[in-house]
């Protein structure tokens, strides 16, 4: 096979073939292939796209260049993905709230880049390991029903280089190498169902419905074609979820929703993915899972394991929160019709609490209060957020975090917290 | 400036602008841009094109790269630039025809490379000197009215590293880089006017009449822009042009038309160039140039001028064509309907007279011979071919000659020779 003819043949709309995408992959891996080929073959991708059997080829030789999970305990092995957002606490509740009903959770998370946070920053905030080996999470899975850890470097490693290509070939946003990208990780564990959270709006990866749609039906397709039980819900995200945005806040907030005081967006949110699983695993119906998992949360049954399992990995749930706080209050009365969620994002970013450039260190004390969301009314100089931050100018920093938010005269309805279920 | 920027700027389809562009290829020809950024923006550029504006400021950043040919002679200084086909001898004919009427024609020429010959290979078969510095252009100018010598390496650097590129990432095929290819080189020439005749059919690398045009308006307008007077003909290539194609063969072909004994398509071809040439710098019209043209060609004028100028050259008009010759039969009865010219270019370059990779050395006196065009209705074994040879099959290269050829018994017109005039 000749390289450059596939350029020719992706650069033209053709199907790749599965031996195709696997010589794309190796070779590209094994260095065999220039980078300035390869990042042609991306661009092409990105104007042509791939169709789903060339997705699962793609997701499968990625993740074949590297190790797979395996996790050895008994019962439904289930995972969770999301794609991403502000605020977006959801892995911490869901993972002991399943281990509840008895499935079994393993899942590997990533870090904190760009405007969003990562859920291995924030265990990382209770002083928690966050590195562990297949043994360790097979164990810690079979013990505590559910498991938390970083995505290890031996899974698809082929990934890792090909992201950094298209970081710098502004490829990123392609959906089908999303997806790809998402389930060479995901595909890698022994689960047997996998719900995808597919976060849409201003504070997302997925700006527009249209877009997370094409990622939500992909990301099912694909893991449905490589034989996994999957769904997706595309879940709001034009403005953050829950109470705090920031990685202790939200382990804060965690805590705070497993013992019953939960917001009703992030309850909708996990209540739904779980009432998605039931219906995947045939365990129930979405309504039975979804009413099971709020009668778990609100009861305060799942918290007790929570602090369990931080405790056993060495961590505390009484994390450090910034002492310097900053109440933002509405300067004019209205309603607030519009949240520019990235720009709440970066404004984390910029307090410390996220990073410009992987490998960056964060600090975990910083973050956000949010006291109304959208369709609320607010009286002029009524408390609308909160800024908890070590350094910065504070005007500065309230009039970024006000930037964020549009108080209109004319009433605006809420938005609906899960708009759409794909399976 | 950050090049990423630029790059995600062009893939979502948006202008950039002519300091954006210049820090492209400066960045780029300095090394200060790794190749993979640049072969994804050239890919970016493949799908989103790019408007007569950018074409324009990529023509000059990249003709500014390099050194510009300053030809002194008096009068009016005019080019003719053909995009590349099967048999395209016209350069060595309307370079001393137009001479012959006053003008001054400094023409640079490229070497052969894939299914097309090339101007400077098909002049070193006399033996002639085609390497020329600036003051000997300018001294053979002024001295036989015309010069056809190699491009430099000192005109447009930029184009030439672009072009590797290119040619790796399978993004040769976009229009707008090819026009910038063509006119950063053939810009760098003080020249008044130029006109190009745009191939367009199975021997050209256009072989829709829509993309010809497309290249024809880009080339003409971006021309334009930078100041020239510029036109462009849209001519025939579904089949050779001429009676031979073939380096010596062509030489030879150019010398009898020159002499009078001109094929009617070449002789159309070169007089239309003239005319538009004429309409263009204001001489008179198209018509009266076309007509002015045959008259040249048909008396004989030029030819002495032409003959005198390959031995102040140091080359003989007396070039040496292979002793081997076929001749080819129609293997049916019945009318010629297509003839496929990118195969008999392959089949020239196979016969050792072109080239796969640049810098191969080529045999000037192989070749082929054309008796029969599309339209012609021939007789199951009259000649319709031949092919002048060092090396091969007999069998196998008559077979790969009649493989070109569709002999229908339906009878079928002849195609236009000038399909289109754009200025």
């Amino acid at each position: 096979m000749i390289f450059k003819e596939l350029i020719k043949k992706k650069r033209d709309g053709r199907e790749l073939s599965k031996e195709e995408i696997e010589f794309i992959v190796d070779s590209y891996t094994r260095g065999k292939v220039p980078d300035y080929q390869m990042g042609a073959l991306l661009m092409a991708i990105y104007f042509q796209g791939l169709n789903y059997e060339e997705m699962l080829h793609l997701t499968d030789s990625m993740l074949r260049s590297g190790k797979t999970v395996t996790v050895k305990t008994e019962g439904i092995l289930v995972d969770k993905h999301s794609t991403g957002g502000i605020g977006d606490k959801v892995s911490f509740i869901i993972a002991p709230v399943l281990a509840e009903m008895g499935f079994k959770v393993p899942m590997l998370s990533g870090r904190a880049l760009g405007f969003t946070g990562g859920t291995v920053d924030k265990l990382e905030s209770t002083g928690a390991k966050t590195e562990l080996s297949q043994e360790e999470i097979s164990q810690i899975t079979e013990k505590f029903g559910f498991s938390i850890s970083a995505q290890t470097k031996e899974i698809a490693p082929a990934d890792r280089k090909i992201y950094a290509l298209r970081d710098a070939t502004e490829t990123v946003e392609s959906i089908p190498l999303i997806v790809s990208s998402i389930l060479s990780k995901k595909l890698a564990v022994n689960t047997e169902a996998i719900v995808f959270d597919v976060k849409v709006g201003t504070g997302a990866f997925m700006k527009t419905q249209r877009r997370a749609e094409e990622l939500a039906k992909g990301l099912v397709e694909v893991a449905k074609l490589y034989g996994k039980k999957a769904g997706a819900l595309i879940t709001e995200m034009s403005q953050p979820l829950g109470r705090f945005a920031g990685n202790a806040l939200e382990i804060k907030e965690s805590i705070d929703a497993l013992s019953g005081k939960v917001e009703k967006d992030l309850l909708e949110v996990t209540a739904s993915l779980v009432g998605l699983l039931f219906e995947l695993t045939g365990r129930g119906s979405f309504k039975e899972g979804k009413k099971k998992a709020e009668e778990v949360i609100l009861s305060g049954k799942a918290l007790d394991r929570f602090i369990k399992w931080i405790e056993y990995l060495g961590g505390s749930p009484e994390v450090e929160i910034a002492k310097k706080k900053i109440v933002v209050e509405a300067p004019t009365s209205g309603h607030i019709s519009s949240i520019n969620g990235e720009a709440l994002g970066y404004l984390i970013v910029e307090l410390g609490g996220g990073r410009k450039k992987a490998g960056e260190a964060i600090d975990h004390s910083v973050g956000l209060g949010f006291l109304k969301k959208i369709g609320d009314y607010v009286e002029k100089g009524e408390p609308i957020g909160e800024i908890f931050y070590r350094l910065g100018d504070p005007t500065e920093l309230v009039r970024k975090f006000l930037s964020a938010y549009k108080i209109l005269e004319t009433p605006c309805g809420k938005p609906a917290i899960v708009k759409k279920t794909i399976t």
